[in-house]
């Protein structure tokens, strides 16, 4: 069993980045600039804001937090993001998610300017995504595709099997895997798929996605698959993956950890995008 | 086998259309309107083009063609497309494709405003589609959904293979048999799938849109399986869709035929989302 490390390969990005951020504050006399915007005290949002915000500071990407109170008016935060979009030196802009009740996630992601989405949520992003043209991809599943780039994981003709169709991590990574040049036949499945067991079993490459502790159990996943956990549950026994990772761990080819398997890998795609709505908003190549 | 009779469908389609708009019209004072764009002298585009004309003219809606010769600049038929979008009588714009060479499809797909996106191609529409959120669906994959619907075929917790990856058909089409409420759970397959019959044997409702004559044969279906074939192939014999319907009309619970089956349902669709264009920009629900 080969072991997929998402914090060293994050690591390794970071510093990547490092280097190309450098370059790219030479040649532009500033550095990439993220806007973050948390509406509110939610302790987990807090935590991801913080961690995001460090990942800026170990790039060199000059991140600029916004925090209005959760007693901000759905106009007000527009017009905050309004003055993101306007302002020049900022290249990306990050909403977290979830809002306080009262507020509208999707007008404000719609407002964000698609140049600088760079979580990818907007209707432009997920639908250049869907059309396979060039654009900012959803840090998650963007994460899962360099990991199986960065680990040699063959796609062409293998089955991916996707668990979860959210509009974060599932629609765009069953989109992402079919992509021609990755070119996996993917299947989709969901809350009301009818036998999961017999689809997760069919899967050369097995993406979780669902959100429930260990739901995934050994007897579901093929001998020799790749499991890619993108679950992050809170349990009595600390942090754990969809995947019931030590029970499976001996039969599977690789699979992520949860934690340091998928969740380093979102914030450095996030990172990755801020250079990228950088370079294309200056007119550099991407 | 019950054959999904789509011409029928499409003139049933037709037929609730022209009292809507006959309702709309007397209360906006106008009838929906849309332009059809026909670039150049392509035989095949003309028919298509002169259908939809046919149609509008048989449900009350407006047309207004277009038809740049094929030295049109890439720069005078964006002017065109940015008139389109500003006149006000206009609540559909649909270019026909395929563009002469030299002209670039996608700069101008991406200039037509997406309130008048009635083809369902601009970005955003395939974002809304991806997200599930309200917009403007592509034609054909609408048209399959909806005679799924009027022939009342169960699709929840179903398995569903889709054949071909097109922006067209393919991806949308997987993506709106996976949403909620219809809950099938998807495969998509397309030219790089390791075994198409042993996934489409797997199907409980098989949509077939490869572009290859017969491709789909008796043996790579389940025996009472649902199959809607969306090929339209011309060969020595006629018009001939991806699947042999003849071998395996007499395995299947319900199948299209070719033709008569999804083409003419693509086209009642493009006046479906016409209509639905014009309520929601002129303020009526959609």
């Amino acid at each position: 069993m080969k072991l997929i490390d998402g914090k060293a390969t994050a690591q390794t990005i970071r510093e990547e980045l490092k280097t190309e951020v450098a370059a790219l504050k030479d040649r532009l006399g500033r550095a990439p600039g993220l806007a973050v915007v948390l509406v509110g005290e939610d302790p987990a949002s807090q935590v991801y804001v913080r961690n995001k915000i460090k990942a800026c500071e170990d790039t060199g990407i000059v991140s600029k937090a916004f925090r209005p109170e959760a007693s901000v008016s759905q106009a007000e935060l527009e017009d905050l993001v309004r003055r993101l979009n306007a302002d020049p030196e900022l290249d990306g802009i990050l909403v977290q998610l979830p809002l306080p009740r009262g507020l509208d996630s999707q007008r404000i992601l719609d407002l964000i300017d698609p140049a600088k989405d760079v979580d990818g949520f907007h209707p432009v992003s997920m639908g250049r995504l869907t059309l396979g043209l060039p654009g900012l991809r959803p840090c998650t599943p963007a994460g899962v595709m360099e990991l199986l780039r960065r680990y040699d994981i063959p796609t062409k003709g293998k089955k991916a099997v996707v668990v979860g169709r959210s509009n974060i991590v599932g629609k765009p990574m069953a989109l992402l895997l079919a992509q021609p040049g990755v070119d996996a036949t993917v299947t989709l499945c969901h809350s009301r798929t009818r036998d999961l067991a017999a689809e997760c079993r069919q899967a050369d490459i097995l993406v979780a996605a669902i959100g429930k502790a260990n739901f995934i159990t050994a007897d579901m996943i093929k001998d020799g698959a790749v499991v890619i956990d993108v679950g992050m549950n809170r349990t009595e026994k600390g942090l754990a993956g969809d995947c019931d990772f030590h029970a499976m761990k001996d039969k599977v080819a690789a699979i992520t950890p949860v934690p340091g398997g998928v969740g380093p890998m979102t914030i450095a795609m996030l990172m990755v995008n801020t250079l990228a709505a950088c370079r294309r908003r200056m007119g550099l190549e991407s």
